[in-house]
């Protein structure tokens, strides 16, 4: 395993802990970018401890997403990419012995791409976030945008680190700044940021050196079409996820009755993945997810409007419509 | 809800059960193209009986893909379209009392194709066989076939009725006989009865009136073509189905110690539902897949071979190619 341009998969220390637990049969649960990866480290792990190695072929999204069906017929369950979450309700019904998250950290060098995003940055101060895999390169960056004469802070989490976002948590955003630099691959947690945020998102993916720029009135517009075109729904299915920390059927069935109140059609719709094929199969006008809060910007595309729970909560005239973005993390990790 | 051209829902049923257990919340499990009909259902439910009605949004192929986790915040489980199979192995982890099957019989009259039928077939001795929603009518359809000089054989089955099949089990149809002749929808079960009694398959759909013929060599051959491909994989994948009654850890185990004797490489990969976008992350060369033995069939077009397991000990020379084809019904029904 390469640390420089690649991950930290911590072969070592997983090897170290089957053999202290003297585990007999092991899963792995990778990202689903990372699956690739997957035969080699279980060949690698089985060759050196003699240990039985299943990986979970199922989706992975975050430690909201833990395969527990293979966690139910494995000693030990090794999830990678994400950093276990305390706070998650959910996460107290899990046997927390049994799984160990590995945090995937990465030895990329972030310079090329922090100097790349230093010539998009307009204001003086700059919020610095990362995910889990470059959080420990903030420091660095903040040196780093000290000599081009930005301020850079790096803000306190709900989380394990500082500065570290979730897809659902951007606590570490919440600091006094013009814009935000964000350090890491993908559109999912810049885009994010800028919806809840408010503010102007300089993304810098430390990879491919690419720089992206997520504007918040453009993310929120978006979100603002997907409520419009929910406002003449009739029927709507109410999503419950399924997943290990995507559960939420109290709200689903709050959600329905407050629907009902209003003399609409509403019906709880219990799935694990939510995709697109499967929303297509039902006749209804519209979609509420209560799984995933960001899921619902995955549908904008979709023939049927998707949207989360607080934005029904504005469908159903309950919820100011400039209300629904001032928050930094969602309810889950609010406790 | 209109059984002469449709399938009874048997929702007088249902809500007297409600009534009778006092369920306050119960599940919806459909097959994805009654999914439709879902929401209606729930509406007479909940309004006639006051219950809190959560429909399941994940896949619905058969008894053996019963909703776990919907199963778990319910009540009750209503689970249409298929027939509880009582020497279903995996079956037995289930609380009987919480699923109800609801069998989905269908009112539709069955002259029109089966008539359309008869002139397809060549032989004297016909094979009669239809799934649960038009096995009620197999005597109807061998007085018909009698007119027309056929003499037609119900055969018994290891099902809930004679003459019933499912995609993995064919037992009604081992009788001697010089055709089959299939009533109901798809080409899942007359391409398996075809492929496993080795005769040629009449189908006759008596929605559309659609008469489709499957060679038993022509499917073979599908098949034949799959394990041929495996041959050259050095490197295979294992799927463990992590279905409710699809769950065969122990042969995956065995399997991929058989693999690993010959010198090949073989990773155990467990999945819920198994699709081709969910295995092209996964670097080995070929899969066998441990799950619904039928599966292997719907991955003929997929860029890597797929094969059951069976075909894969084709593969490690274990069974011979001509062998694999003799049996009415798989490991799990035979207990």
């Amino acid at each position: 395993m390469d640390n420089k341009n690649s991950y930290e998969f911590e072969l070592e220390r997983i090897k170290k802990l089957i053999k202290e637990r003297g585990a007999i049969r092991v899963g792995l649960q990778l990202p689903d970018g990372l699956k690739t990866r997957s035969t080699d480290i279980a060949l690698e792990i089985s060759k050196d401890t003699g240990v039985e190695v299943i990986i979970s072929g199922n989706s992975c999204y975050g430690a909201c997403d833990v395969d527990k069906q293979l966690e139910k017929v494995v000693d030990l369950l090794f999830h990678f990419g994400h950093t276990d979450i305390f706070s998650f309700k959910k996460r107290k019904t899990v046997v927390k012995e049994k799984i160990v998250f590995i945090e995937l950290r990465s030895g990329v060098d972030i310079k090329p791409a922090v100097e790349k995003a230093v010539v998009q940055i307009e204001g003086e101060a700059v919020g610095l976030t990362a995910t889990v895999q470059h959080v420990h390169t903030l420091k660095e960056a903040k040196i780093l945008l000290a000599r081009y004469g930005k301020k850079a802070v790096i803000g306190k989490s709900r989380l394990k680190y500082d500065g570290q976002v979730l897809g659902c948590d951007f606590s570490a955003a919440m600091v006094p700044c013009d814009e935000i630099l964000f350090i890491g691959s993908g559109g999912f947690h810049p885009a994010g940021l800028a919806l809840y945020t408010g503010k102007r998102v300089i993304a810098a993916d430390p990879f491919n050196k690419q720089i992206c720029v997520y504007e918040a009135e453009e993310e929120r517009k978006k979100r603002y079409i997907a409520i419009a075109r929910a406002l003449d729904a009739k029927s709507f299915g109410i999503i419950v996820g399924m997943k290990s920390g995507q559960f939420n059927l109290n709200e689903a069935i709050s959600l329905r009755r407050k629907a009902i109140e209003k003399g609409l059609n509403a019906y709880l719709i219990a799935m694990d993945e939510i995709r697109e094929d499967k929303l297509l199969g039902f006749d209804v006008d519209a979609f509420v997810n209560t799984a995933c809060p960001r899921l619902a910007e995955d549908f904008v595309h979709f023939v049927k409007p998707v949207i989360s729970a607080m934005e029904f909560e504005v469908v159903l005239g309950e919820r100011r419509w400039e209300d629904i973005f001032n928050l930094s993390s969602f309810w889950w990790l609010a406790e």
